[in-house]
């Protein structure tokens, strides 16, 4: 197998064959090492890179398998995340300069489980300073680019993690998400990105932004890929009081293509409003895919999601000012002018617009799960345009000039105020060759539901097969 | 049977003559209504006295009672509400003149619940303004008094609660309690005032002061009384999201005299500073008490409870400001000014530092909850000085002089942040007569251990059956 043919190969494909012994772990690392060190300069999505450590790994994996200890589906494979997992001993620098020497004495817990299954961590990526920003052009390493037209930004703010797997430089990824943080840059990228629920994974070790607001997830290239990687990931956490004790059901077993009377609902308000023409008729041919497998389609109303976003930036403000209380007053000039911004901005946030915020929270959950319980899944566009240009910060839809953050995590906060799962999966291209993500939002860890119904997207369409070129 | 000597019998007493049809609801009613016309003026415990409802009720109890259709232990017992609790078409001030005409459309599920359990509702009861102080001394009807001398203030907010149940002028009470406002004026009263559990009483149509602090629970002379008032208020409700549906057990089932081998923790830092030393006397003398009767005494360390002061202050303003945003802007001269003060100092807290007392609030029920796997219930003072005269802004303990609310609440404070279950019970006298109350806090849901530690060192003493001079 042609080098470039094994690091487009998928999560699952790779592992069938190292399983098999028909390919090394040593092999697969160094195809994709040698990949980065081909082409990450045309995309700046890797901050760290573990040439070393990862051949260690690869080669110990490469013993293991050939002993007869084969771990599981995610042994041997190379992978990497996004910088703001604490990797011990490893610097961990969230995107910023203020984190730029920062070695934490310990892994973060999906770092330690990840490892325990025997993943090989090939390196630290890119992303938004603090993962305070959807667009991962402000970065101690400088913008990241997105694989499809690399003048382009991949979004954010998990945009390297979601640049590295697009170009096959990694079989998957972690990314945090907030407001968006691992939809926005999955869609943008044409990859799959999954925010669990609040509560099923582990935020041990993973620097916050908003502790309301922060989920982790995996990013892969295919929905089998995400749900393996959730596999591993998910589940109750003694260091981290969030994380619930409800049960992980095996999320690949779930995925069959037979979506026979599935019930998706679609809002008859504000997530089919300001689109991209072009990100319209490609949602609206996936709504139509998902049809023919057998979902039936109902009008749900959700005219509250609409104050998502204010509701969602007055918590993140507050809580991120909080966090950062302290670097603001002793290094605040070592932050980007945008982020520091945001935070000083935080910080005059008074309390009770915070709690209104979260009462106004508490509507948008209700009203998410009252339609919840009507269907089994809600269908909606993920990010209502293709990726921007670097350093673009406004955008024309509808006739409006918007704020390009607002507009890139608009549909994505809701799912981040609920605490639902939502996953972005690819369902289209523009004509400029830009993807485009359909977003799936289901119950509170019914995570299986909305990755059989991404899964049975995938299986009926073609997007996930197409390759930036590189 | 003599009115006085009826109106002081316990609520379980009167409920078994009730049972026995050997005293008439309306006797009943008669007598305790008569006994508020005759004696409140000199307590002021009173906003609201309903008469002709009491009397009305009382009739149709007795009615279903001769029918042979006993309801159980509150069928025709007369009781008296904070002026919290929404009842419907019947006004409900909360101690306020913002209030003062204010007539709900509906009741308070725990009014309910006490109506359908057969409870005669004879008035509402004389509160702090909005629930927020110590005192009870600012009021839409002025101060309250303490029936033990009253010159002084009876406690708050639940102060006319603690008053007329202290008084024989109803045979039980509901309060709420965010910082104490259950407990100290049980405990300056020389009654039993219990806090359950945060989401085991719900709080729907209970005008709120703090939603992450508030909680409501029963006020009565005995403990047996107590628990069968929380019987019937306990329990999840669908109209209170934030209740909880542990199973509700049986409390006065468990009310045995028995606490052999029962561990109690007694906190080596902050619960025995600055005590008065008539308090410490008789709280070390009722620890003695439990000791006799089989509990064995541990150390146990709780530091941070010192700063729950500081922490629930900040979440208390901030929380109760965004409450009061649309009648500080339209009615604000007519807070008074001791309450408008504390609304306005509110609205000026950033976010980020009601966040850093929400972090710190985490801290100190992570502390108590370790401190309870060690031991059953921790065993404090619950109030560090008996009542304050009417007007006094500070108080000398320990050769400083301190403010009297920060006095009057330093020890109840910790269980409301951590939501954990508290009961005061009366423990002794000063030589001046004033009553003393011990404080019992236990695990989350475990209220009917807290209920039996304080039924046996009840059994053990006498001080529950001294009555004020009326």
């Amino acid at each position: 197998m042609e080098a470039s043919e094994l690091c487009y190969t998928s999560l699952r494909g790779l592992a069938i064959l190292i399983q098999r012994q028909e390919v090394s772990p040593v092999e697969a690392t160094h195809a994709v090492l040698d990949r980065v060190e081909k082409f990450d300069s045309q995309l700046n999505s890797f901050i760290t890179l573990l040439r070393d450590e990862a051949l260690t790994q690869a080669h110990a994996a490469e013993q293991e398998i050939q002993a007869g200890r084969y771990r599981g589906p995610l042994h041997g494979i190379p992978i990497a995340v996004k910088d703001l997992f604490y990797t011990k001993d490893i610097r961990t620098t969230a995107g910023s300069k203020i984190l730029s020497d920062f070695k934490p004495a310990y892994d973060a817990t999906v770092i330690t489980k990840l490892h325990d299954a025997g993943a090989i961590l090939i390196g630290k990526l890119n992303m938004h300073e603090f993962a305070r920003g959807a667009t991962n052009a402000s970065s101690l390493i400088g913008a990241c680019n997105n694989p499809w037209d690399t003048l382009r930004v991949p979004g954010g703010s998990s945009g390297g993690s979601a640049a590295a797997v697009a170009a096959g430089l990694c079989f998957a990824s972690l990314g945090s998400d907030t407001g968006g943080s691992i939809r926005i840059p999955a869609a943008l990228c044409g990859i799959v990105g999954l925010k669990p629920t609040y509560g099923r994974v582990s935020r041990n070790g993973v620097f916050p932004l908003s502790w309301s607001l922060d989920h982790v997830g995996p990013m892969a290239r295919t929905v089998m890929d995400a749900a393996l990687m959730l596999q591993v990931i998910a589940g109750h956490d003694r260091h981290d009081p969030t994380t619930r004790t409800a049960v992980v059901p095996d999320y690949s077993v779930a995925l069959t293509k037979d979506i026979e009377g599935a019930r998706l609902g679609i809002p008859q308000e504000f997530y089919f409003e300001h689109l991209d023409p072009e990100v319209r008729n490609s949602v609206q041919a996936a709504i139509q895919t998902l049809e023919r497998a057998g979902a039936q389609l109902e009008e749900v109303s959700l005219p509250l999601s609409k104050y998502a976003a204010a509701a969602g930036r007055i918590i993140s403000l507050t809580e991120s000012a909080e966090i950062h209380e302290q670097f603001l007053r002793t290094r605040s000039t070592d932050y980007t002018p945008e982020v520091r911004a945001g935070l000083l901005t935080g910080q005059l946030i008074p309390g009770t617009h915070y709690l209104k915020a979260q009462r106004l929270r508490s509507l948008i959950r209700q009203e998410m799960a009252a339609a919840l319980r009507r269907v089994d899944a809600l269908v909606t566009p993920n990010v209502p345009i293709p990726a921007p240009r670097i350093g673009q910060t406004t955008v024309d839809i509808s006739q409006e000039t918007v704020d390009i953050t607002w507009a890139l995590s608009r549909l994505t906060r809701p799912a981040n105020l609920a605490g639902f799962p939502a996953i972005s999966v690819p369902c289209g291209f523009t004509e400029g060759g830009l993807p485009i993500g359909l977003q799936l939002t289901g119950r509170p860890f019914a995570e299986a539901t909305i990755l059989q119904l991404a899964y049975a997207h995938e299986q009926e369409s073609i997007w996930h097969q197409h390759r930036p070129m590189f």
